[in-house]
């Protein structure tokens, strides 16, 4: 695909910087081979890498010598670090020098600095966190992921919106189903808020396929292509979710393992075990979209390697070429918030 | 063990009932010999399997035809269940005729009526559904698994008392830790309930050992014994380890059966892999508990077969010998709550 737009990178930010940062640029020019780079951080690193991969000809260095520690606090992160490569990638992307930006770096301070800097898109009261996560039969969008702690019926219902525009540009799916996370029906009601987003999402005719309700099960079951929830509770989902994959799978790992005739047998079914858990490698689902921002703000892994960089450099990509945020613009329009926000405590 | 006091079990209640309830009372004498029930239900359906099972010398059966479906809404089960085979099972509970109660009905309905016609233990704001699920290393005690969407500070400490008690009672450990659910620090700042019931908690000293936070992996990587959090997060984030089991699972039995090579590895594979996964069988972990009710109220999974209902009757067996409601009220009264409660949304 023809895209030769210049994405600005963090080199600073994450464990595997900058070389998983310039190798990343390199390896993301399979999926677009005309991307052009600008690289934020200390210029004797990066010159070298620029030249071992080959990148010279479409590459600008900025050199800074300011970084974002990952312990650093938000607010600390956006008095002090005004000439950080964190901020100074957001600050060419606000003025147009850069399409689109991804870090791998602190996620507290890029989400305060991008909101800071990039502004929201017209219309929308809160970004969301979005990712893409594997499921049983297809990939799911789950937003938000742990932008907006508490979040009212009117975010709630924007994120859908916001989730089915993604889901369409994105991952090219015509009339994508949109659920909102909640818990068993028989056993309790849910969250007024949420109750009331539903109502909202209800009366939402025409663009928008409002599934219902759906439950924790059903993220990864795939039984709708979006999952709408508030930052906590997807934050949580999703980890949990790491967490029970790490477990079963360490748990077969080590019982093949302990017995010979069980690696024998491994031997044997391996590639076909490998093949099919090859969809779930995270390096394949790496870049969260800060998404509702006046800008392409991507978050990538803070250890992502060079391949799960370059993904994060082709969703960059992709939503500068599928222009998802005037999508998202129009979408939100046809679908203004009428009812009153309800007043939630802040976060971030 | 010896233990010859009369369990109440709802044989109305869920997919399989009464042959996996009464099949069920017969494979719990394994753990309690000489458990003796007392059976609500259809006599003609019940009578002919107590025979079969060979317990007529240690049942009662008290024939009753109404039962409370599982559609049915927990305010009409209240008003219309009074001769339900669930709702006679706790008042033989609260009458002291039953030691403890069991039943795979209606979570919703079984949840209020226990709740009205048991009551709270004393000091108790909020019952809380408590599970015990398999983590890496231990089984880890999880709740609020859905009693209470909205919780306030004062409801979470509770809750990490009483899941403090139960670990030390019904799993042996001597000083259990006690974890908060939350999101990652560096993102975000968590709810406000949250952070001050995290301060409580930390004034807490002596009996809890208190680990402060803990994250959505943390749950099944067995970070800590307990982990307490509010009914809405507790419910999604068991559902979606579930789900991610589940997927796994499946996506790992798909690709062994897709190739002769992988089939034949999986023969000399199966039995290790077998081996390490039965720690994980549901079965072993069925039985959820109304903790901080005054009686034994156990809640068995609905589609559960004889094995499974056999365990939650050793859970209701466990929570009477170990005399846990006593021990509930003693810590209690050590640590009263000083904070004032703030208003929140009332649940189920």
């Amino acid at each position: 695909m023809t895209l030769n737009l210049p994405i600005a990178l963090d080199a600073m930010g994450g464990d595997k910087a900058p070389e998983a940062v310039v190798h990343g640029a390199r390896i993301a020019l399979k999926y677009f081979p005309d991307l052009r780079y600008i690289f934020y951080g200390d210029e004797a690193a990066i010159a070298p890498l620029v030249h071992r991969h080959k990148l010279e000809d479409r590459s600008v260095i900025y050199h800074t010598d300011v970084a974002i520690s990952s312990q650093e606090r938000p607010s600390v992160a956006i008095r002090k670090g005004k000439a950080s490569s964190m901020r100074l990638m957001l600050d060419a992307v606000a003025k147009g020098e850069a399409s689109a930006c991804v870090s791998s770096g602190n996620t507290g301070a890029f989400m305060a600095m991008a909101k800071l800097v990039l502004k929201t898109l017209p219309g929308i009261l809160r970004p969301a966190i979005t990712a893409t996560i594997p499921a049983r039969t297809r990939p799911v969008v789950l937003l938000d992921m742990g932008a907006n702690i508490d979040c009212t019926a009117d975010y709630l219902v924007q994120f859908a919106l916001m989730g089915d525009a993604y889901a369409k540009a994105v991952l090219g799916i015509d009339t994508p189903t949109v659920g909102l996370l909640n818990v068993g029906e028989e056993e309790m009601k849910g969250h007024d808020e949420l109750k009331l987003a539903h109502q909202m999402l209800r009366g939402i005719t025409g663009s928008l396929a409002y599934h219902g309700f759906v439950e924790g099960n059903d993220i990864l079951e795939g039984t709708t292509d979006v999952v709408v929830t508030d930052g906590f509770t997807g934050n949580v989902a999703l980890k949990t979710a790491e967490g029970a994959s790490r477990l079963f799978y360490g748990t077969v790992k080590q019982a093949i393992e302990s017995s010979v005739w069980a690696k024998m047998g491994y031997l044997l079914a391996r590639g076909a075990i490998k093949m099919a858990l090859r969809r779930f490698d995270p390096r394949k689902h790496n870049g969260a979209i800060l998404l509702g921002l006046n800008g392409v703000a991507i978050k990538s892994h803070g250890g992502a390697d060079a391949k799960s960089f370059a993904n994060a450099i082709k969703v960059a990509a992709t939503m500068v070429q599928q222009n998802i945020n005037q999508r998202i613009t129009v979408e939100l329009a046809r679908h203004p918030i009428s009812a009153p926000a309800l007043p939630v405590a802040a976060s971030v």
